[in-house]
């Protein structure tokens, strides 16, 4: 038996590591596009801001840690073709030569690669015009050597989501000059704003300006840097910068499977099952490039490396014979911005509605532990739930850093996993010491709260 | 309507909280043995540590915000009896006068009392022979003038439970040498031995003098200070110091219920109901002098401050008229010890067999947070299951402050409560980030390793 994964990133690791971990006998090939499998794509933000040095430490695990476990890694080999009927794979070789592998099972992680938004330019500049996108190992270094060779003074990031907040801490902390844009009305725009903003007053307060309401139509160079031009609240925009990075998101990167055959669904994504099967036969897939199964949506496109890792480990077992599911996404995420902690799981109230729920929600402020212990702090919660049957339907926390306000949304991921309502939250039996929590949990404190306010419209 | 409530603690304020924020045209007298209603018992070690000042700070509530949710305080006024029949509450009055209240509905929450363990000496030394117990503020102020005009050198503190650790860390903190004697073999019995010998080791480090296995007969007064008698791993046992204080555990404090007639149960304390009724008609109660319904368990014994909250809350509902159910405990605890927290939800081993469950068990150590980024630290985790269906039993922790360990036992305490196998925590969708976590997290690093570990025995 010849297992083939496809993607040295989550969902391909994860799903040979799965393989020779169940069964040692399965040969295991991993085609791997560039010459680092296994890097913490998450991690890369913390390169820039010094916090994580040399950049191999970014790697989960060394290739010799992988080879260790029995699986063979083909680098800097490029996935072009799949022959589903002859179970083949044609790749090409950094030497430019094109190859055949044979498989029994191909298991494909191929990921997504960095959205444009439309924005023109983006196609056409690129890092040694100073334009940087952040997705993989190559844009990192092709970041750090324009930082270390032309020195920047300033900066722009388009969008302000994880990664673009994430690095204005970064590019901040060397002493660039950032101005954030933000297409909406707030940066964090997987929070509701009244959270968001607290993310905001934080980025700002350690001196990035945000320009939310921005939108950025292209990226041109000029002779005084490069200009990124737009509409800022219906007027026209101009800013110019030294560097401009731009994260605004990504789109699964599904051409190899789209010209197997394989069906497009939910984010332009790869069709999969919970089995992360593809209908292909001997083809699964996993990872940013496959449709998500979510507990609370069905199915939907959420790209995230938990899942990714989750999906890769279902994809290798089934591969070999197994049959595992993938139990489903609820959209847990945390980022940390500066001193903040910004979290959500589940579904904001338009997710919700749209998905047929009736969401009702309310916001509590309440410490983090016991206000008469010293450093006591507030984590901002907003619970949405359903007013018909009381189920818990998502929540958001923004809180300092060393309020466990990343393990508390957990909670929350717990309960939603388990469809447990947000009275039920209020019943569980939650640790409690002065120091580090209060009889009634800051997470309890919240979905009291929701009762209280919404009684008047619940069934 | 008249709600008596009897008790200034964590269940007779949360039932006369409860009943005004229902039903604001409830009379709710709440009748209290001391000056001290609302006050967080398991705050006082802080107090004696430093951390906490002064005094006053360790009310949830003021005796005012209190009344000013309407509520009557009878303060210093000791219930002595109840006359089911009548409906009335016989009190003695800090004038020492005897009063009646009649009362609709009575909610007793007298609590627990300091348990001597069968130590001779302890039920006739007290604060002025510089032997101490610690469950109330009168208790602590005794200690505190103890401190203040006797200045002692040393204190030997018999029990190093939660309380009895605390007040290690509080008096070494004060410059006192402590040597802390355990029965068991090993501190912390709440957890299994393997992670309490961490505990261990951490006080230890901070210069606090562990004796375990070590049995106390007698305390006694002796010219050269107060002496602890017993036996030490079989060998006779003699040690003296400056002051004793005694931790030893609690029994319920169930006079008043059962001389009414009230049934009493496990752990000898009052049986309730889920909706905290004792049988005696009118007359509910909660807290630490009532059985505890345990969702693994059925009904036991666990007195917990959380609890304490949640039982109050539900009888304060239903003395009104509602029907409210304590949805039951799963025995979630958690300690700081100097820089240690160590916490435990659920069951261990000996306590599932005997509740006719299969447990197996494993540990694993996680780090906190992604390895690359700073400061990441280890957390040992051991996992309790069930062989017969995988369902999760138990969950205990050790980790350092900061290591967000009293907020990870809550996801086991959210899975526990929801009845989830070990399977499914690892198929828990939780918050990533490389600050503040891992792909899996360490909560499901150590449920993977209880898959694998456990593989061989389970069905």
């Amino acid at each position: 038996m010849h297992l083939v994964a496809i993607g040295g990133s989550d969902a391909g690791i994860s799903a040979a590591l799965r393989a020779r971990e169940l069964d040692p006998s399965v040969d295991v090939t991993v085609v791997v596009a560039d010459r680092y499998p296994n890097f913490s794509i998450c991690g890369i933000p913390y390169y820039f801001s010094g916090d994580v040095q040399p950049w191999q430490s970014l790697a989960h695990r060394t290739a010799a840690d992988l080879e260790t476990t029995g699986m063979s890694l083909r680098l800097d080999t490029l996935a072009t073709g799949i022959d589903v009927a002859g179970r083949r794979l044609t790749v090409r070789t950094s030497a430019g030569e094109t190859e055949q592998i044979a498989y029994d099972e191909l298991m494909v992680g191929t990921g997504a690669l960095p959205s444009y938004a439309g924005i023109a330019g983006l196609d056409q500049l690129g890092p040694h015009d100073g334009v940087h996108v952040l997705h993989s190992m190559g844009d990192t270094f092709a970041l750090d050597r324009h930082l270390d060779e032309r020195d920047p003074k300033t900066a722009i990031i388009i969008g302000a989501g994880y990664v673009g907040l994430e690095m204005a801490e970064g590019l901040t902390g060397r002493g660039i000059r950032v101005t954030q844009l933000q297409r909406g009305p707030e940066v964090l725009s997987t929070l509701d704003p009244e959270l968001a903003s607290l993310v905001h007053a934080e980025v700002a307060e350690h001196g990035v300006e945000v320009l939310t309401g921005t939108t950025v139509e292209a990226v041109t160079k000029t002779d005084s840097g490069l200009a990124v031009v737009g509409s800022r609240n219906g007027e026209p925009f101009t800013q110019t910068a030294d560097l401009v990075l731009a994260v605004v998101g990504v789109r699964p990167n599904t051409q190899l499977l789209e010209a197997a055959g394989a069906t497009l669904g939910a984010g332009r994504a790869v069709v999969v099952d919970e089995g992360m099967r593809t209908g292909l036969p001997h083809v699964y897939a996993a990872g940013d490039g496959v449709v998500t199964h979510h507990r609370l949506l069905g199915v939907t496109y959420l790209p995230l490396g938990t899942t990714a890792h989750k999906q890769g480990r279902v994809a290798g077992e089934n591969a070999i014979g197994g049959d595992a599911r993938f139990a489903g996404s609820v959209g847990t995420q945390v980022v940390k911005v500066f001193d903040l902690v910004a979290a959500r799981t589940g579904l904001r109230e338009h997710e919700a509605s749209a998905a047929g729920y009736s969401p009702v929600s309310s916001t509590a402020v309440a410490d983090d532990h016991k206000r008469y212990y010293p450093g006591a702090q507030p984590i901002t919660i907003r619970i949405t739930g359903d007013e018909r049957d009381g189920r818990l339907l998502g929540a958001q926390l923004v809180g300092r850093l060393g309020t466990e306000t990343a393990k508390r949304v957990d909670t929350y991921a717990t309960a939603l996993f388990a469809g447990l309502t947000v009275e039920q939250v209020s019943d569980l039996d939650l640790s409690y010491t002065p120091p580090l929590g209060s009889p009634w949990d800051a997470v309890q404190i919240a979905t009291q709260q929701w009762s209280r306010e919404t009684a008047g419209v619940r069934a």
